[in-house]
């Protein structure tokens, strides 16, 4: 895991240089740059591996994905969304450079990601494919639908919504892009449809299980732990599973995700399939 | 002209369906159906029929460029950008809406362009140089890097900067999306390598003078008459073309032009070209 984190981190320096227009960038680097557990490169390029691909052929996907990621960070994080003020333990981007080079920058990954994209060494119908797989995780079908519901959200009792209402913006805000992430490394990898649905369902266990474990992290960590403001889903009045379920039972469905994730890569080579099992046991048991 | 706005407004009303998310699609679909001249979609049909291709094979890349223009103008409006409250002859966005549903609605728009853009009955090749040549349009090359500068140009004294610096952001800012639109048209027309760079430089003529157009309004027409808040530039403090070069001197600029984009469409079958003579004496001689 260590060494892929360490590629993507290069491919990205390479991919936004300090060029004009400089502030953009500087703000671009500064989201990206600031760390961050790189966990959808990380599947993106283990996916590829899996199916028999080369890890350069999907570093442009595994780079594009943690840019929508940033982007998506950088958006969340502004005055008139969560309003926050710290993430990854370092001031946000919009404290540093302003709302306006925030959102630019936010715009400029977008933009980018999709640029990078197609720079990958893959056939044209490859492609097309992750490009439809990544605009469909980014929309209303994926993420926004996710931040639109939460944001709606704020602020309700969790008395008056269901499980299935908070499942609802976990698998789009958080899932989508993971989903998104394991998908994309399957085309790269050049996987049959077969492969690419287990690997979506393996992705769609996976992406539950880091929504809920963040859940518990934000109830149960300081700020300075976590490097991002801590206990701020109870001070939004935001829904999450310690609250719906209680942390006893969110710790169970913790364990029950993580098994359910490992029983959709059976039939995979048991070698290959060992990074993916460390990353969803990497996910299950982080501390921050 | 007006029989390619009607196919574009039909296709972008059914792109865009009111389903959940309900207030991101309606702020989406108030923001992109509210009117326009649709000069990016029009533009993008005409070269595509201009190189022999069908209008149907241009008509998502079409509404993709009007999607990407729309999401332009959110952010524009938004209150750490322009803070406009008047656009097409209505609110903005963000005043009807909130500003967090509107950056979410840009957002979507922006991720629709793409997934739209691959629903093109062309080839992958032809589809994978729509994207690149889109996004690039969008990023810190294209729109992105127009928009820091002009935001870091305000207050600037006219006398202090020289028309390089305007032409930078209007080349960007305006210039860059037009020019993807025709170029994309071309793509998908199947042009040649020669005849996509002539309407690449026809476009470049025809997105300057676009703005050249824009700023002569600003300072000659009323709100009313625009539609958006009048003589705001000057009020911004930005820099236009009848401020460095005065209204005069600009008005001859926007004839010359206006010839220059002409002389590139020739070598074009001669009754082909006509929409798109048609469209730069539309945007040369427009009112609002």
């Amino acid at each position: 895991m260590r060494s892929k984190a360490e590629s993507v981190n290069r491919a990205l320096d390479e991919a936004i240089p300090l060029t004009e227009p400089l502030n953009i960038h500087k703000a671009m680097r500064y989201a990206i740059l600031a760390g961050g557990k790189r966990v959808r490169p990380i599947l993106c390029l283990a996916v590829c591996e899996l199916l028999g691909g080369e890890e350069r052929l999907a570093i442009p996907a595994a780079c594009a994905v943690e840019m929508i990621h940033t982007m998506s960070l950088i958006k969340d994080d502004l005055p008139c969304m969560d309003n926050d003020d710290l993430r990854r333990g370092k001031p946000t981007t919009h404290k540093i450079f302003g709302e306006s080079v925030a959102i630019l920058s936010g715009g400029a990954l977008l933009a980018l990601a999709f640029e990078h994209l197609t720079e990958a060494n893959v056939s044209s119908d490859r492609m097309v494919r992750a490009v439809k797989e990544l605009a469909k995780s980014i929309g209303t079908k994926g993420l926004v639908a996710g931040q639109a519901m939460d944001l709606s959200s704020e602020g309700l009792d969790h008395r008056d919504v269901g499980l299935e209402h908070l499942e609802f913006i976990h698998v789009h805000k958080t899932g989508s892009l993971l989903e998104a992430s394991a998908v994309i490394g399957a085309i790269m990898g050049g996987g049959t449809e077969e492969e690419i649905e287990k690997v979506r369902n393996f992705a769609r266990c996976i992406g539950l299980l880091f929504q809920v474990v963040d859940d518990i992290l934000d109830e149960t960590k300081s700020s300075e732990e976590l490097g991002k403001t801590a206990g701020k889903d109870q001070i939004a009045g935001k829904l999450t599973y310690p609250k719906v379920l209680g942390l006893e039972k969110s710790k169970e469905f913790v364990k029950r995700l993580k098994n359910d994730a490992k029983e959709h890569l059976k039939g995979f080579d048991s070698d290959k399939v060992k990074p993916l099992i460390a990353l969803a046991n990497f996910i299950a048991n982080r501390d921050n």
